[in-house]
């Protein structure tokens, strides 16, 4: 079996933002599938400090691996072997390359069990009163000007035509510049709902409001994790 | 504040697939948007079991609410009176109306708090294998044949054109139906998931396989909720 771990949005979550099956599943096996081996040792550190960290067997999976580098961890689950998936933050397998893992599960009749934790998107979306029966998350914006902006405005013009609310992220560094550009390419009137440091018992800041309303009041968002939804 | 309070996917679902931050925001208020009163008690009663039932005020929040109908509710709000909404399964503001109250607080300047829990679109993208950089939510497909035969089609081109996973879903007792629709309609080599009854601990129920396949192995959907996800 392959059990769907999901990771922390903040290092500050306290613990009772997530589900004790969490550690559960945690517990049932040492082997995992991590995207970064030195925060999922803290992830795993976090929801289940008894766990011997010597015990555990991380076997690499980022964006360079091919379902052909991991023949070892692959003839281990068909031997019967279960394996967590790491993502690192928020739940696996969104904005990671944790679904080539679970497309060869399925491929090879093993099971995948999704174990419930916190997703960046969706709280965000849930979280700007915008359209929630028909939305788009497009993951990362392109880092090419050109290509930015061109996208910026299609997303703009997909709320408008469809109605479907429209996600993105950027990489947190750069998110100001982000918001500078949303502010320079779209209407006054479009709404943004800009949704940073989710599950920070804190610092959280979900905020929606009109492009012309965010221009006056810039919030921060340097180096902030944060979600960012075009809606109506 | 307004506090997006998830509830149970399935009623077996046991207590620990979930936040005991739930239970804590439950206890903060007796004041509630609700879809439909009676599953709501049960669901507060699932998390928060010594919370007296008398004591709850419960304002209705459905399709046919608008936001004059709340007029009562969003006076007690700017008061300071706290409220928690919530959905019928998982969590709210996703295919149902509570976004409406969200957006009102967003207008209202009074803070929207999500509280994390499980949703089953997001669940199903996770294990589906498909893409989770690029996706979108369609909500529930048309009830008339002919746009609903345009619609699947529709959602099969997108893969193909674009690589963004396609997510939907239909009314349970017409799930057996749409399967039927999915394979009569959809090319023989395109991949679908079902995720069927999801949280559930024992009858949970994720696959993905080729439309081909499908054909040969026809699961019993009637009535179990279930996520469908178009990709490759």
């Amino acid at each position: 079996m392959l059990f769907l771990i999901p990771a922390y949005l903040s290092e500050e979550s306290p613990i009772e933002y997530f589900a004790p099956a969490i550690k559960e599943y945690i517990q049932k096996t040492n082997y995992f599938f991590v995207e970064n081996e030195k925060t999922s040792r803290k992830v795993i550190k976090f929801f289940c400090p008894e766990k011997k960290q010597s015990d555990l067997k991380l076997f690499l999976l980022d964006k360079y691996s091919e379902t052909v580098d991991l023949k070892e961890a692959q003839k281990l689950m068909k031997d019967g072997q279960d394996f967590g998936l790491l993502s690192e933050a928020g739940l696996p397998c969104i904005a990671d390359p944790g679904n080539l893992m679970v497309k060869w599960c399925h491929e090879n009749s093993i099971k995948v069990i999704p174990i419930n934790g916190p997703s960046s998107i969706i709280l965000a979306l849930i979280s700007s009163g915008f359209n929630g029966q028909e939305f788009t998350f497009h993951g990362y914006l392109p880092i090419d000007k050109g290509e930015k902006k061109q996208k910026i405005q299609f997303l703009e013009n997909q709320v408008q035509k469809t109605g479907y609310s429209q996600i993105f992220m950027e990489t947190p560094y750069r998110n100001n510049q982000l918001l500078e550009d949303l502010i320079k390419f779209l209407n006054p009137n479009t709404k943004l709902c800009i949704a940073a440091n989710i599950n920070h018992p804190t610092e959280e800041f979900i905020k929606t409001l009109k492009i012309s309303e965010w221009k006056n009041k810039k919030p921060e968002l340097h180096k902030i994790p944060a979600v960012f939804v075009l809606g109506n």
